[in-house]
């Protein structure tokens, strides 16, 4: 890249985090708890998000559905009962802090809970972007490998709690745990890593202990 | 974005083009069928990859191997006697034509074959960037769920030959053949799909067979 090409994305990013820092700082004075979730095409991310919601009857909870295209997913949660809203990035590889900040206008706060964001479904792009979170949660499917780690170390290095799902699957392919854990410890010394199957329901409870404790 | 950074995103795309058709073009007088293989992480690039060539047994091979970090899959291929060499891209998303053309003067052709050029694991932005390729083949996994077309429409468009790994699977992640099937037919409406299990082998001597034919 030239030297104007580099000038130009360095002030997307400042930007970017400008805003984000913003966002975090207005839904704080509305007691709203932000967590960007991310994780590769079919980890399992708003499956996640359904059974960590369930395991928080209590909460009060928003749902902000980030697409290239298609509103699969929000029809999943708009079904469930919780208030969702989609955005299509239209090929877009990540969310932003601007298209968030516009979505949110059409979101109302009733009153203080937890808001998700699912992040485009990539495991690289949308750990470079803000968004307005207090937490990134990353989520990864057993079935991706053990290996995922060391390619893609960004976003476990910025993980503040990860999600190993699809658990049922690590037998049909040869999961190395020592492996995984190592790759991940070796970017992130403290990150708790659950294991869960949202089939089952299994660790989930846990999760959503965790995230209470965190967002209180 | 501003009017002067869409112009800058512009000038990236086109420069890009322009190198990778003359990649191709130069590979091309040298004998070379060149294969973008793309796919989100833990999709079973690698390993699809060496199944298919494990059944072109009369081709000359070569592969270049995309990581953001890692030399993880390299090892496993030049373990197998496979003329292989890596590119870091320390962070970025996709491969790019320039990338490539340079890795290229790594790599010496001794006589015609096929290249396959392992893209980084993203189901977005890989698709947006020729190379210098003959074919894009999606590599997509049946743990990744039914619903992956409708979600990342560009590279299902773009692809000339999909298939469809860890095909054992199906059943644990109640995996909807129709409902994948109609989704690519509504992008793409003549790409064969080709079911491949690379545990078992099941599968690739067709894909072999097809790719054989295409490159020849």
């Amino acid at each position: 890249m030239s030297g104007k090409e580099i000038e130009v994305v360095q002030n997307i990013y400042d930007e970017n985090d400008k805003i984000a820092l913003e966002t975090k700082a207005s839904l704080e004075e509305l007691g709203i708890f932000v967590v960007n979730v991310m994780g590769a095409p079919g980890a399992g991310k708003t499956s996640s998000i359904i059974n960590i919601i369930r395991n928080l009857p209590e909460e009060k909870i928003y749902v902000i559905e980030g697409d290239i295209e298609s509103d699969l997913d929000t029809v999943k949660l708009k079904d469930l009962g919780i208030n969702t809203i989609q955005i299509n990035t239209g090929g877009a590889c990540h969310l932003d802090a601007p298209t968030i900040k516009n979505a949110l206008q059409n979101l109302e706060f009733s009153q203080p809970g937890i808001l998700f964001i699912e992040n485009i479904g990539n495991l690289v792009c949308p750990a470079e972007f803000q968004i307005g979170e207090h937490i990134k949660m990353l989520i990864c499917s057993a079935a991706e490998g053990s290996d995922k780690p060391y390619k893609y170390p960004l976003a476990f290095e910025k993980a503040d709690v990860i999600l190993l799902t699809k658990c049922d699957l690590k037998e049909y392919v040869d999961f190395n745990d020592d492996f995984f854990l190592k790759g991940i410890r070796g970017l992130n010394k403290s990150v708790p890593v659950f294991e869960v199957n949202a089939k089952t329901g299994q660790g989930f409870s846990a999760v959503a202990e965790w995230l209470k404790h965190k967002s209180h």
